[in-house]
């Protein structure tokens, strides 16, 4: 089969690589229709993360299940099906409460033990439990179906984000960050009921899209007096700051205009955040919470949103692309040209 | 009236300094029984905290009110009292959901501008809104009446850090720190239901009390595998964890001994925290929680199980003195040769 193929800095290759087989009797084999690049995906594109030639790429993807091993019972061949960006055993304690992202037997798609998205196929562990069926009503609508990749990874973290940040309907809710998971933390606020919604970006035509998503009020977070500025918007700090960048100015910020008694949750990988304002965070009984997605747990609910027509994140993806695209791809999100990039890799 | 004031590190002098009076019409003027020292009244003590000479010395007391002013409508002169460790107008937005420490209005005792708990008299700001009556099952019993004293801070504050990690009744709590507060900390978490509740410290005294207080386990965390033992004692980490010494060493301890998914509080002010493990919150799903306590709002809960029977913090009171002894008491709480000291400055 075709993958996307890591082989240094800026470049990746599409080529051929092995057809996966099942493996586990708890394997499925999954023929991917659509995957997505994500700003974690320059990490090692940027040589920033320091990654083996030969690693497969792509954690976000969608499917049709071509095979399933004897022990699989719940997903059956021919299904359309999504794959959280992680997977895990569905039954340890931390699933059990639904915490997937910390199961004992947790992975990530791609890299040097498994296939990644951005390919013809992906031999997916624990079927039953990492594939979530995609009903009619979104397999059977072409923009849906592009949204409903945007479920595998940034809507699911957005969503998580606001969650975490603890968002109350009716409450106020500032996202810093205006890239696919900052926007995604905007609709996905929105749609759990929040009335106020500050979206901080540099990006006019992100911060465009964050107003689209249902952003009362955007900040450009280059104005000196960004922080001052939220604050006075939100009426002294907002509980709940989700904070989706990932840098130390992003968290400085972030805990420059949560509210005392709030809640900052950061939902990227942190990259060069190295101090943290203790006396912040003690004297304002502040929490700061990290908020690694467990996606999976969300997809029931998102997916049935998106049936519904109440969220619809498919606009972060602003270029399609075909597999062999992949490094055109990655050259427009390191370029920012593209807030996000969808292969589109076979049809359902 | 005679009060106890700073002059320098490891020169504190009780000395005649003028008799407060009313100046507001919402000020009561309280006779104080009893007050304590407290570890952080070590920091100027002991150099670390930078203050100006005259400074007057003690947030924690209980006292008989003398007088109030014409504003004042719910305390009453004779009433026996017990005053938060800070004050606060009871009427803001953050009062109101009782984050009385984030008042727009809220103070310290002591320091340059307000009379200290330490002395013979006190003058209240907000009297109505910060000072908390001592119901006569607790003014009439000396036991209980020493108890009380410790509900205006440590136990307050232990409280608040059990309260804050989310302690669940039948739930597992980690306590790092045998301090005061970190002992009152282990009794409010079995008062809150809590089954396990591992003590970590390394005074075998102070760990012995801990056992006094409730702890079902306690790890010595001078041992190299302390963190180790305590993951093994919980099944794979708490839940809840209380780091009650504010040092780099202990925020470590803590986050090494959450379970993901879990929350840390720091309840002491953060004393050398200088660098956080970002990825073990992002991973794990852990929440850092800042956890200056609002002691106001846990008063009354806390009189009510004290007069029932249902705490006793007392214990961690193992020195006390008369007014005139709060050097010697310095001294004792410096060397650690007390736990925490009580000044008997009148009677009820």
């Amino acid at each position: 089969m075709k993958a996307t193929v890591f082989h240094g800095a800026r470049d990746v290759r599409v080529e051929t690589v092995p057809d996966p087989s099942i493996r586990e009797p708890t394997d499925a084999i999954v023929r991917v229709v659509n995957a997505a690049i994500c700003g974690s995906d320059l990490w090692p594109y940027r040589g920033v993360a320091k990654w083996e030639a030969g690693a497969r790429l792509g954690h976000e993807f969608t499917g049709i299940v071509e095979a399933v091993g004897s022990g699989v019972t719940a997903v059956r061949t021919g299904q359309f099906v999504a794959a959280p960006f992680s997977y895990a055993d569905g039954s340890c304690a931390f699933c059990r409460q639904h915490l997937y992202t910390s199961c004992e037997h947790a992975g990530f798609w791609g890299g040097m033990d498994d296939d990644g998205g951005q390919g013809q196929f992906v031999r997916v562990p624990f079927a039953d439990a990492t594939l979530v069926a995609i009903p009619d009503a979104i397999g059977h609508d072409a923009v849906k179906r592009t949204a409903v990749l945007a479920l595998t990874d940034v809507m699911g973290t957005g969503y998580h984000g606001v969650v975490s940040a603890g968002t109350q309907a009716g409450g106020t809710v500032v996202v810093v960050g205006d890239g696919a998971v900052g926007l995604c933390a905007v609709q996905s606020a929105r749609y759990l009921g929040a009335e106020r919604v500050v979206s901080v970006g540099h990006h006019a035509e992100r911060l465009a899209l964050a107003e689209r998503f249902g952003a009362t009020d955007v900040v450009d977070s280059h104005d000196p007096d960004a922080a001052q500025r939220v604050v006075e918007l939100t009426h002294g700090g907002a509980p709940s700051v989700v904070e989706a960048v990932g840098m130390q100015s992003s968290l400085d910020l972030a805990l420059a205009v949560v509210r005392d008694g709030g809640t900052v949750a950061f939902v990227g990988v942190p990259a060069g955040m190295e101090t943290l304002a203790f006396r912040r965070l003690f004297s304002g009984n502040v929490a700061l919470r990290g908020a690694l997605a467990p996606v999976r747990a969300y997809l029931p609910e998102l997916m049935s949103a998106l049936a519904a027509g109440a969220i619809d994140p498919s606009p972060v993806f602003t270029l399609k692309l075909p597999l062999e695209g992949a490094p055109q791809g990655y050259k427009a999100m390191d370029e920012r040209a593209a807030i996000k990039v969808a292969l589109e890799i076979s049809t359902p």
